[in-house]
């Protein structure tokens, strides 16, 4: 059982912020996300894209947000269960919530924050029959760990910036890379794109176009897939891995079903005091909440996570007062012992 | 008459984001602050501090915060009236208002906003009985323009960041700069007390502690100062300009008596709608407002200034509907021509 402060549903830019403000008032937290990864939709959506409304960066890329998060929370240590979705809460009889992932990790927690965007990130896969069989026994639909595909055969099929990045990085580590797609033409970045052909004509990368695959072949795990091209016979690759990247969607998913109150696919929160959700200890923030002029931005997500934290921190602290001071005064004192501190100002004579 | 959409009180930080967002919706806006620069209390009080909850910036110097704002909000060429308090406010027949400041300037808008902060800063006078005579007349309790000292002899008193940081900046300008305090001690960063130490050194800085300003002398402007040593005769110099920086503190001041609802020394707002005041058309935004669970927080203004933006857009606008579109993906026009965009994804063969 993983126990913390507050457990925070989704590892989006909302999520994350709320480590370091929770971290402020000497509360710690633990995030989940289905995503292998932090960011939210800014790492799996955009993250090399340009975000121009976060206040005082003119233009940052959302991959860089989601590091300046990262490294402003670091002092906090918070923990990460990634790549799993939370499924289930249970309020316990001491007012806690215990909260079960889809793999049957456990976390409690006397305060619950969903963060959880426009819903977890769940893979769109590609229909072939017996492919439910195979999933982890080869089959992947995101990339937890580059390291496993070291030296291995991999077929990654797709024709976006994920299946082009993949393969870029990939072409490195595995033994070979196949990249299969059922148009002759990618959509992404240009700089992906025109680095895939340079991988391709060096023989890094054995490209298969139009094509696609529709059977998996092996016993207990995958040895090999089906690849049905234009105009040709289908023939069979020998590979390790198939990993179909065809991107992920969001989907709220199972937490439509804790008893919130839902609205427009989004909880409704109390935003007139701390967004809570109509259960007492679980509060909502960022874009998968919903009231009166809701916004769905990053900037409102980072004030929202503000607020709720001085109410969690009432709910589990009711005897303590807290008194906020500016970071600017008080300095940031990490949990792993280091602080952050303005220089003071001297009193000095000159003479 | 200042004409424009939003006519803003307060050019501190949560002032200079509304420019922002505004922009994005097609507003135009007009500030006004008594200091005589943009920035608020990070400007006017810590501009050399490092605030670390900032979100994405694990650390920023309140001035650098207050620098990366203008260059974020320059597209959307706001207009500034520096070194003016907003005095008093009128409703006019057509429904927008104008906004006179204590030196008369006019200001029109549909709608006010008010991000007036812990109020106006007001300089702290030294109780010399004829001072008010010579205010603006060789007496400034602030520095507008630099330039102005050029080649003249100046006084400077106190003993904080505000007296040491000038008089090393003058010391380049002025023909002479004379520095008093009424301590031998000076409280500020270390680097600009030992700067002053140097200048002081190098004649370039003449300093007179422990020392007090007790009377102006001059008919039509100031021509000298009285200054009072310890255990000395008092004695005259003969200065052009005589600048007491003895700090600014905010006042509310005449905002309070504009009809506003207000508890605790600030502007009770609707927080669970668009932070609109009692007098339709009037916001107020950032540390200025109150409503339950308030924290006075930079990131917290930005927020309050986005959804402000968007209810008054629709009090202008009645009769339009916006759509909401991400600036990664739609892009920001300046008012000035340009335009900031995302790199497009490319649609690319690969052969
Ligand atoms: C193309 C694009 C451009 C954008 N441009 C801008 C912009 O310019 N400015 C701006 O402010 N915003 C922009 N946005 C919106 C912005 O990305 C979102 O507002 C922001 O990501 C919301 O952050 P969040 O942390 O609330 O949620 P998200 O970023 O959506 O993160 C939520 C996370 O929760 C996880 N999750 C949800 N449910 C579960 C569960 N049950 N178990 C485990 N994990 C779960 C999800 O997997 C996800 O990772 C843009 C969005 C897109 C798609
Ligand atoms: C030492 C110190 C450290 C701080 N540290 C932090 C920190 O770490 N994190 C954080 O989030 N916040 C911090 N703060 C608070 C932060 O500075 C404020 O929350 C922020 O400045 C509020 O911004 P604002 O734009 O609402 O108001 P302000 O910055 O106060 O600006 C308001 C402006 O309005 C002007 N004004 C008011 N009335 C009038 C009028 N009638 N006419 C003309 N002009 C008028 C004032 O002159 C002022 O310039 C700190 C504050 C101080 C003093």
């Amino acid at each position: 059982m993983i126990k913390t402060d507050i457990l925070i549903i989704g590892a989006g830019p909302t999520g994350l912020f709320t480590v370091f403000e929770a971290g402020l008032l000497k509360l710690r937290c633990h995030l989940i996300d289905a995503l292998p990864q932090p960011g939210g939709q800014c790492s799996e959506i955009y993250p090399k894209k340009p975000i121009y409304d976060i206040p005082a960066y003119p233009e940052i890329l959302a991959g860089d947000l989601t590091d300046k998060l990262m490294e402003q929370i670091k002092q906090f240590e918070p923990g990460f269960t990634l790549g799993e979705r939370a499924d289930t809460i249970e309020k316990q009889e001491d007012g806690t919530f215990i909260v079960t992932t889809n793999k049957g990790t456990k976390h409690q927690a006397p305060v619950v924050a969903i963060a959880g965007g426009l819903g977890s990130f769940e893979p769109r896969k590609p229909l072939i029959p017996n492919i439910a069989d195979f999933e982890d026994r080869g089959v992947e639909y995101m990339i937890k760990e580059p390291e496993m595909y070291r030296d291995k055969d991999v077929v990654i099929a797709g024709g976006g910036d994920s299946a082009l990045d993949w393969s870029i990085f990939l072409a490195d580590v595995a033994n070979s890379v196949t990249l299969i797609h059922r148009r002759n033409e990618f959509r992404g970045h240009l700089d992906s794109v025109d680095q895939v052909q340079e991988l391709k004509n060096e023989g890094k990368i054995n490209l298969i176009t139009p094509a696609e695959v529709k059977a998996i072949i092996g016993s207990d795990k995958v040895e090999g897939v089906e690849v049905h091209k234009k105009d040709e016979e289908p023939f069979v690759i020998k590979t390790d891995h198939f990993i179909p990247l065809f991107g992920l969607s969001p989907k709220l998913g199972p937490i439509a079903n804790w008893g919130l109150e839902i609205e427009k696919n989004a909880i409704k929160v109390n935003n007139a005091l701390d967004y809570q959700t109509n259960i007492p200890g679980i509060y909502a923030i960022g874009d998968v909440n919903t009231y009166p002029g809701k916004l769905k931005l990053i900037l409102c997500g980072f004030h929202e996570a503000t607020l709720m934290c001085q109410s969690a921190f009432q709910r589990i602290y009711p005897d303590k007062k807290y008194v906020m001071k500016y970071t600017t005064v008080g300095g940031v004192q990490g949990f792993d012992g280091t602080k952050k501190e303005a220089p003071k100002a001297v009193v000095k004579k000159i003479e």
